[in-house]
């Protein structure tokens, strides 16, 4: 896409701290990081969100980032990584190309952000009549 | 695994309210949700998380939460969808089976707590050197 950011970062019209390649996936460093190592996986192929992705793009990204996850415990030793994808402005979307967060949280460092809720028991009924409604939607 | 909640649930063992099942991959409703619509998916496979996950699961399941993330769109109309996944106590996992969560913003809902944290522009030299340990630890 002529304007997207991510798309620009791909074909090399912006600089990027890049730490992989491959046919289909592109990952580089965030460079507003939430914690020290969090890295970006994106699809080469432009695609919004999770709605617009290609399978064979969603799989070939996911396996990398397990590849970079590895890459991420071998490098930096976290206690834990947390992976984070948003979907829509509402929840914070800021680029409209689809993109992975691995955010490593290194050792004796704080809490991460997007680790943080409050842990509180739905209403069973509520939660069933839901579920109907995501399951009809499946059909 | 014998022990873990998890493993029973898809097992049967430990009642669920399940939204979507394949050969390889299995869906149910949070029971603390974050918000209205909030959907766990699994691995069938026993697996503690996304460096023990085999790719041919991890395939499986984000292409299945694809398609649920449809699902949440035609069923719940939400205004985003934020998606995450945690590996590691120390960045919050609670349950030691990789699972990824699909969490809907509903429309007029406060803000996921999730999607939440500061933006700060990271120091560029230390993104860097990092960087070259990531790309050194994924030779
Ligand atoms: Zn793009
Ligand atoms: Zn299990």
């Amino acid at each position: 896409m002529e304007d997207c950011i991510f798309c620009r970062i791909i074909r090399g019209e912006i600089p990027s701290i890049k730490v992989y390649e491959d046919e289909s996936v592109f990952a580089f460093m965030d460079i507003n990081p939430i914690s020290t190592g969090h890295t970006l996986v994106i699809p080469k192929a432009h695609a919004g969100n999770i709605w617009e992705i290609a399978s064979e793009d969603l799989s070939a990204l996911h396996i990398a980032s397990k590849t970079i996850a590895h890459a991420l415990k071998r490098a930096l030793d976290p206690d834990g990584i947390a992976c984070l994808q948003l979907n829509g402005e509402a929840v914070g979307q800021v680029v409209m190309h689809y993109h992975f967060h691995l955010v490593p949280r290194i050792k004796g460092a704080p809490p991460l952000p997007v680790t943080q809720w409050e842990l509180k028991s739905g209403n069973m009924d509520e939660i069933k009549s839901v579920a109907q409604r995501i399951t009809a939607a499946l059909q």
